[in-house]
Parts: structure tokens; C-alpha cells; sequence
């Protein structure tokens, strides 16, 4: 029985990307090794490595104002360098906090310097966005949105609805996922293990005027050191950019993030469909206008009958939908590597689980 | 023709541990999926986390005094978390100068807080190792050595030989290819990228006592967070352990950490034979009682003939043997999975070269 996975990451890359790095596996180019053999110096690696970068440029229509860095450390160390970088003395960092995600990033800039959370949705159990009704001011570093929350299942509809002249996100969970004006944003950054490959790797978007040289700051904490040494200032994870480059291939002969994003819509659809379908059987956690299209978030209403959906679905060969424990019920994670089919497999399942349990 | 390599890091991994990831690759232990597309939060790749720490611990023979952890971004990112964690105010971290890495992890230390370089062998141009005459002091937060200079190809012959109560030492080039007494270390580091592994992890071994909670420090920059969430505080690099793993088991079948001084004291003196028998054809950068079995640095008499030694070299199927930037001539890099007919083979080639252009 094949086997399927909504896992929230990191989760299933796609197969064209999996069978061509094990074609690759032996003997990358003629060299006789794989290419995480390489040096991180020699023109074998170097040229994946721009490739990639090329290729974040391309599929993203990242202006020349950008850089494109490829660091460690996921988007957990992005939430100290962040403020490590860009609140300079007498600014304050401003973020928006729609989930667990964007609280945890507000709490690791408040122990560099001065940081508020200026718009929450938290009194609503982060089930809908909140208004954005933020004026920026001077004060501001920077103003820090999460564009997808993959605990609650919410998603910002339009990345180009924000405005503040220091734009910045965390697009972890919805890289990739849809097309949005890079130019909106100060900086944006993503850790790559759900839409841009395993885990190890983290694409970081910034404006060059931000890339300022800060002697009092570690070398390796500084997005300037890396811009400046193209992000080869230490060894860079070569194969987790490798696979990362070969993602980025799979995207464009997808056609492009405006080609994922209606696939994604559709993806998402048909497992919305199957909630609202259901009379109440099953219960979105998101509301209606803050819905994701990468993780679909839903409960039964008979908390019972839970062990037994994730029992049944598993039986099925459909994997990885147990909610995250702060909410608990069920997640399916669709990012762009998950097929339509997976998705009508899941519908197919929740009206199968339906019939059989549902009054 | 079968092509050998020699370069400085990524490298070449043990041929066995690639065979293994090939035939794991679609399919890990039935779940139709490839270790990396698991979710760091479920049990199959917990399994090969644990493990991973487990034989570590066997093979270094590591006391319950210490911790094992599994970190991102390399011995650069040690450079700067190790001063943030251990240089408490009214100390002084203390720095052991033994090449150009020794020299940045001071640099970026003196950035934190009050650093001291208080043995160093630049007199010598880092031919040699230092004399080891500095008596620790209260005001110590820590004594910093390197235990293998990659570039300038030095290695410390005895790792029991130092005497401090907050010994730290990065061995990203050198750990496990010999025994040594990790009591004896208050912390030691090493990026995966020579002999543990693919760049993307780097193993910290740290004594718990220093495993101190912090609440100004970032949650990603603390030792003690790794610790308290055993390596999953953050989503960890999953391919790259579960390689590490691979290796560590190799390691293990090779006859552990012994065997391997044996065969790695076997391979350096394959070369440094064919060097010191070369009648001053072949200059050796690193004076004899400072070789390093990891990194075999030499020169040739005539810089005319350099150029051509690579070239032929090459065309024997030998690459990686162009010298670092800041030392010239060639270095032959040869950690744990480098086989000894590797060896055998650059030797011949050397002696090949020598009785077609020495005198």
C-alpha cells in the first residue's frame, strides 16, 4: 500500500527531486564522489551554490535591492539575529504575533534590545487574524509578521497588503507557495524543511542598505559577513543546498510560484471542502477568512472518536495528522511538495470516516 | 580511472557509509520515505538522534559527567557561543594560538568579553607547536586550545597533556581518529565536515556542570536550552546526523577510535616517508615533532615545479593536493576514511615525480 504524509516538516520532498539526487548519488558530474564529497571551494560545489541563489532570484522576482543568503541554524536563529542586526540603539522591534512562531520570535528579540508586540490575535486563540491596523513610526527597527502559522493553521491572504518601510517575515512554513512583491519587504527569511528542502538550510532575503559591518558582533551572527562572503564565510551545508537547488528546478518546471499557488489553492479546496462539507462532523480550528494553504487544521466534534480518525487514517496509509499538542485534533500539512492526489486521498478518507462514525 | 582525493573538508566519506544511505534511500525501514522527508519529532528519526549520541559516547568513551550535543553552523558558530556561555563577568577567556583557526576563535571571543592569547607559535610562522608553559589562574573562564592546525598542518601529539580545569578544545579536524580522556576537557567541539561527517552538524561534548540557564542569552546560542530539549530544540539538521550515525558506526566496525590512531599513524608516515626521503626534493611545512596525521603540508624546492606537480597529479587521478592561500605547495588531507592505499598511491606518485624532475 502506497503511503502518504501531511507531516508539518520536515516532511516529504518531491520524488523528481529524490529520484534525480539518488541518480546523482555515486558520482556527481564524472568526479567519482556525491557532491557532498566537495570542497566548499572548488567550482564543482561553487556553482550549485550560485545556481541556487540565481534561481531564488529568478522564481521569487528578487530585485537587485536584495541579496540572497543561505545560512544554518533555521528560523531559530534568525529570531536572535534578526534584532542582533537590525535594532540599533534608541529603536524599538515591533512584531505581530499570530502564533506560537511569532511569540517565540518576539521573546528572543526582547533579550537583545527594546521589543513590543504591537498587534496580537491572540485573544482569539490565534484562529483568526488580527486587524492591521499598525501605523509605523520612526521608532521602529523593524516590523515582524510570521506570514504562515503552522500550529493554528492561519495564513496572511495578501503578502503585499503590509506596509512599513522595515518589513520583515518569517516565511518558513509558505516560501515558494504563492508569488508577493519582494521589493514590500526589508527582510525575509525561511528555514528550508518544509516548501525549499530538508532541514539544515536557511534562505535569507535582506535589502542591501541593512547589510552594515558591526565589529562588535560575532562574524558568523552578522548578515553583512555572509552577504559579503556570498555565504561561503564558513562551510556552507553543502548538500542540503544541493537538494535545496534541485527543489528550486522542481518549482520552475512546475511553473513558477504562480503556477503553486493555484495548485495549492486546489490542494487546499478539497480538504476545506471536506470540513465544510460535513455537517459539523468536522470542525475547522481556523476561522474561514484566515485559512491556510499549507496546514489545514480541523477537530471532530466527538473528542472520542479522535484516536480512532488517526487509527483509521494510518490503516489507510495516510500519515502524519496529529495535531500539534496546543491544539490538538488534526493537521494536514500541504506544502508544495504534497500531490492533489494525496489530498483527494484524505477528503476520500475524511467522508469514508464520516459515513462510518457520523450520525 | 579511479580518482583519489585529498582535500581539506567536505571530503570524502567512508565508501560503506555512502553505500548504506544509497540503499536506504527511498525506502527507510519501510515507511516509503527517505530519512530526511521524517519529522524530527517522531520516532524513526529519533531512534538515529539517540543512537547517533549513543555512540559517541562509546567510542569516546564519555563519562555521565558530560553531555552530547548536535548543533548547527559549524566550529565558526563555536567561536561565538562559547564565550557567550562560559566568559562570566570578572573573567578572562584564555587562547592558545596555534594557526590562523585558533586566531579567529580568539578574534571573536575578545568581541564577547576580556580575551587572552597566552601561548602562541606565530613566531614560527605555525611550524611548530608552542611550549605549553602557562599555569592557569583563577581569573580563567576558560584555556582554548586547537588540537589539529588543517592549514598549517600541526597537530598536538598528546591530547591528555594539558593541564586546566576549563580545558576547551576545538577538534573539528581531528576527533576520532585517536583516543584521548574527555574528562580531562571541559567542552570540546568539532564541525561534522572532516571525520564525523557532511557539513551541516557540529558535536559539542560538554562537562554539565557549565550547562548554566541564561535568560539574556538567545534560546538557539545556549548550550543549556540544547541540553534541557537533547538536541531538538530546534528542527535539527535530520540527514546530516543520521550520516554522522552512519559514520560513527563505520568507525565502530573499524575497530574504534584506536584502531583508527594505528591506521592513521600508518597512512602520515606513508608520506612523511616519502617526503624525508626525498633529499630535500620535497620540503615538509610543519617541523617533525608538530606533524599532523590529519594534514600533510609541504612544499617543493622549486615553486617553478609546483604548478606542474598539481597538473600531473591530476592526470594520475589525484586531486585536493593544492596547499592552503596563506601557506603555498600542497596538503595532503588524510582523515579517517582517506584508505591507506590512498596514501600509497600519492606517495608513488611523488617518488614517480621526483626521479622525472629532481636532479
Amino acid at each position: 500500500m502506497e503511503r502518504i504524509y501531511f507531516q508539518a516538516g520536515p516532511t516529504t520532498l518531491p520524488k523528481e527531486v529524490m529520484n534525480r539526487a539518488k541518480s546523482e548519488w555515486d558520482d556527481f558530474k564524472e568526479t567519482g564522489l556525491n557532491i557532498m564529497e566537495h570542497s566548499h571551494r572548488g567550482t564543482t560545489y561553487e556553482e550549485i551554490h550560485e545556481q541556487a541563489k540565481t534561481l531564488m532570484r529568478k522564481l521569487l522576482d528578487i530585485p537587485q535591492t536584495h541579496d540572497v543568503l543561505f545560512l544554518q541554524g533555521g528560523a531559530s536563529l534568525q529570531f536572535a539575529m534578526l534584532p542582533m542586526n537590525l535594532l540599533s540603539p534608541g529603536k524599538t522591534a515591533k512584531y505581530v504575533l499570530t502564533g506560537s512562531w511569532s511569540e517565540k520570535a518576539f521573546k528572543e528579540a526582547a533579550k537583545i534590545g527594546p521589543s513590543e508586540a504591537v498587534v496580537s490575535g491572540k485573544d482569539t486563540k490565534y484562529r483568526t487574524l488580527p486587524e492591521m491596523n499598525y501605523e509605523p513610526s520612526d521608532q521602529d527597527a523593524y516590523l515582524h509578521i510570521t506570514s504562515n502559522n503552522t500550529i493554528f493553521g492561519t495564513q496572511w491572504p495578501d503578502l503585499d497588503a503590509f506596509s512599513h518601510p522595515n518589513l520583515v517575515a518569517d516565511m518558513s512554513s509558505d516560501i515558494m507557495s504563492k508569488p508577493f512583491n519582494v521589493s514590500n519587504y526589508a527582510l525575509i527569511y525561511a528555514g528550508a524543511q518544509k516548501n525549499l528542502g530538508p532541514a539544515g538550510v536557511t534562505a535569507v532575503i535582506i535589502r542591501k542598505d541593512l547589510l552594515k559591518e558591526n565589529e562588535s558582533l560575532p562574524s558568523i551572527l552578522s548578515y553583512q559577513v555572509h552577504a559579503k562572503n556570498r555565504s561561503l564565510y564558513n562551510t556552507p551545508p553543502v548538500y542540503s543546498i544541493y537538494l535545496l537547488n534541485l527543489v528550486l528546478q522542481w518549482i520552475e518546471e512546475q511553473g513558477g510560484v504562480k503556477e503553486l499557488e493555484v495548485k495549492n489553492k486546489k490542494k487546499a479546496e478539497i480538504i476545506y471542502n471536506a470540513i465544510d462539507s460535513s455537517d459539523g462532523f468536522y470542525k475547522g480550528y481556523a476561522t474561514p477568512e484566515s485559512r491556510s494553504h499549507m496546514n489545514i487544521t480541523f477537530t471532530l466534534s466527538d473528542p472520542e472518536l479522535e484516536k480512532r480518525f488517526i487509527k483509521e487514517s494510518e490503516e489507510s496509509g495516510i500519515f502524519g495528522l496529529k495535531g500539534h499538542r496546543s491544539v490538538g485534533g488534526f493537521r494536514a500539512s500541504i506544502y508544495n511538495a504534497v500531490p492533489e492526489k494525496s489530498c483527494q486521498k484524505l477528503a476520500e478518507f475524511m467522508l469514508h470516516f464520516q459515513g462510518k462514525y457520523g450520525k
